[in-house]
C-alpha cells in the first residue's frame, strides 16, 4: 500500500497526522525515496511543483471546500482531485452566514455604537419577510445557508452558473440571470469557487445592481468564499459612497490582511480572520480513511473535480 | 357598539389609532362621558387607576407578549385580559435570540476587539452540537427561538413551570429541575413572564449553576424577557468575576437603563434597548379586530390570562 503525503501549509498537522496515520504511512516531507512511494497526496496550498514529483500518485485530496489552492500549481499533475465537504464544514459555514446576516439585518453595529454613547433608542426594524437574501453559489455550503436562513423568515434567492433547483430558494442561473438576481437582492452573500471566471466577479459595477429601496438602508455584502473573487478598491469605494451600507468580509485578496489595508479601519465593515469555516481533521480524516479503502477495495472515488470548471 | 380606549405609553400610536379606528370609536383621553362608553381597552403599561375608571369595560387587550404592565395595577378591574402574540412578534424575538446566540457562539466580540487592533488570528471554534442552549420559558417566544436554535445544531434544553413537551427541547420543569436544567447549559436565553414566582429569578447563585468545562470559556446569559426577572448587581458581579463569560441584556429593571448605570460600559456585556421584539400595530391591530369581532358574535374571547399565575 503506498503512502500518503500530507501537506497542509499553514494549518497546524498534528490531528490530521494522527487521524492519516491510524491507517497509513504519511509523510510530511518528500525526498528521493518517498516520492516514489507516495500514492495518495492530503494538501492545504501545496507548493507549486510539489505534487509533479510523485510519479505514483493516484489521488489528491483537498482540505477545504475550494480547490483554487491546488489547481493553481501549473505543474499540476493529471490525476484526480477529491473534495471532502464535511457535514460539519457545511454547519461552520452555515452559522456564520447565519450570524453575519442577523447582525446586519438586527442593525448589531448600530446598537453597538448606541451601547458605547450610552444612548436608549430602539430603531425600526424591517421584518424578514421583506428582506431578500441573494446567495452566489448553489454548492452544498450556499444550500444549507440559504435554507438555514429560509427557516428564519428571509426571502432566498440563489445564483449558480448552471441552473439549480433547491426547495425554498428563488434560483436564477447564468450570466442572462444576474442582473434579475441582483436587482432583487438586499443582502448578497457570496459563497461562489474561485474559477477563471469568478475571480474578480465581486466589483463596483456588480454592487451597484443591488437592490435600493426608498426609506430602507442600502445593500449588504457578506463574502465567504474565496478573497480574489472581490476587487477590494472597489469594495472600498462601494462602503464609501453609499454603493453598499455594510459588509462583512472573512476572506481577502491577500491572507492575512495586511495592516496597511484601509479595510481594517472601516466603520462599515466587519473583517473576520478567515473564520468562516474550519476544516476539522476530527470529521475530514475519517472521510478521507474511508475514500482511500473505497478506492483500494473498487477504484471508486465519488465525484471529483472539473478541472475545466474549476469546481 | 362600545367604543374603544388606546393607551399606549411610550409608543407611537398613529399606526394603532388608524388601524382600530377602520372598525371602532377610539379615543385616547378617558373624560367623564368617554368613561361610560368604553367597552375594550388597548393598553401598554397603563397608567394606575385608569381602567378602574371605566365602569362599562369588558375586555382588556395588551400589547406585547408579557402582561407584567397591566397586573401591577393595584386598583385592576376584575375582566378578562386577551393576550395577542403574533407570528410577526414571535419571529422578531426568533430572529433576535438567534442572532445574540450566534454573536457569542462565534466569539463577535473577540474577532471585533482583534479588528480594532489590527489583529489577524483565528480562533478555535467549538461545534454547535457540542453546546447546550437552556431556555427559561417555553411559551410561543421560547420554543420558536428554541426550534430554530435545534434547527442550527445547538442542544437545547427548556425549563418552565408546568411540564411542556416540545419535539427536539430537552424539558426541565419546576424547582427540582432547576439545578439539573442549569448544570446542562451553556447559554442561558430567558423568555420567562414576570410573576411573583419570577421576579428576580435571575440572581447571582443562579448563574453560578450554569455549566463550566475544562478549556471552555464561561456561561453566557441573554435576557430577552423581562428586566425584573434579574438582579443587575448580580449580573454585574457574575460578569466582573468570571462566574458568567458573557451577557446580552436587552431588557432592565428600571427603562430606559439609566445613564448612571454601570452596565453601559462592561466590555463583555452587550445592551440593546429592549429592541428584540417589536409589537407591529400592523400585524396585531388586524389580530384585536378579529378577536373584538367574534366576542360580539358568539362572547368567544379565545385563551385569556390567568391572574394567579400572571401570564
Amino acid at each position: 500500500m503506498g503512502k500518503v503525503l500530507l501537506s497542509v501549509g499553514d494549518i497546524e498537522a498534528d490531528d490530521w497526522l494522527r487521524g492519516l496515520s491510524l491507517e497509513h504511512d504519511v509523510v510530511m516531507n518528500v525526498d528521493q525515496q518517498s516520492a516514489q512511494e507516495i500514492k495518495y497526496a492530503v494538501v492545504w496550498k501545496p507548493e507549486h511543483g510539489t505534487l509533479a514529483k510523485l510519479p505514483n500518485l493516484e489521488v489528491i485530496f483537498s482540505v477545504g471546500a475550494g480547490v483554487d489552492h491546488i489547481l493553481s500549481d501549473p505543474q499540476l499533475p493529471d490525476v484526480p482531485i477529491v473534495k471532502v465537504v464535511s457535514e460539519n464544514l457545511t454547519q461552520h459555514v452555515t452559522e456564520y452566514v447565519v450570524w453575519r446576516v442577523l447582525d446586519h439585518h438586527r442593525q448589531g453595529a448600530l446598537y453597538r455604537e448606541q451601547q458605547r454613547a450610552g444612548l436608549w433608542s430602539e430603531k425600526p426594524q424591517r421584518p424578514a419577510q421583506e428582506v431578500s437574501v441573494g446567495i452566489m453559489g448553489l454548492g452544498q455550503l450556499g444550500r444549507s445557508a440559504g435554507l438555514a436562513l429560509k427557516h428564519l423568515g428571509f426571502r432566498i434567492n440563489g445564483w449558480s452558473r448552471t441552473s439549480q433547483q433547491v426547495d425554498g430558494i428563488t434560483s436564477y442561473h447564468g450570466d442572462a440571470d444576474l442582473t434579475p438576481f441582483l436587482n432583487d437582492t438586499d443582502i448578497l452573500v457570496i459563497l461562489l469557487p474561485l474559477t477563471p471566471e469568478t475571480e474578480g466577479i465581486i466589483n463596483y459595477e456588480l454592487l451597484s445592481r443591488l437592490r435600493r429601496l426608498p426609506a430602507y438602508p442600502g445593500p449588504v455584502l457578506i463574502n465567504a468564499g474565496r478573497g480574489k473573487l472581490q476587487r477590494e478598491p472597489d469594495i472600498l469605494k462601494a462602503l464609501t459612497d453609499g454603493t453598499i451600507q455594510q459588509a462583512t468580509l472573512d476572506v481577502f485578496e491577500e491572507e492575512p490582511l495586511p495592516a496597511r489595508s484601509p479595510l481594517w479601519g472601516l466603520p462599515n465593515l466587519v473583517v473576520t480572520p478567515h473564520a468562516a469555516g474550519m476544516s476539522d481533521p476530527n470529521h475530514l480524516v475519517p472521510a478521507m480513511l474511508r475514500q482511500m479503502a473505497a478506492y483500494e477495495r473498487s477504484g471508486d472515488l465519488g465525484p471529483v473535480i472539473d478541472r475545466t470548471l474549476g469546481y
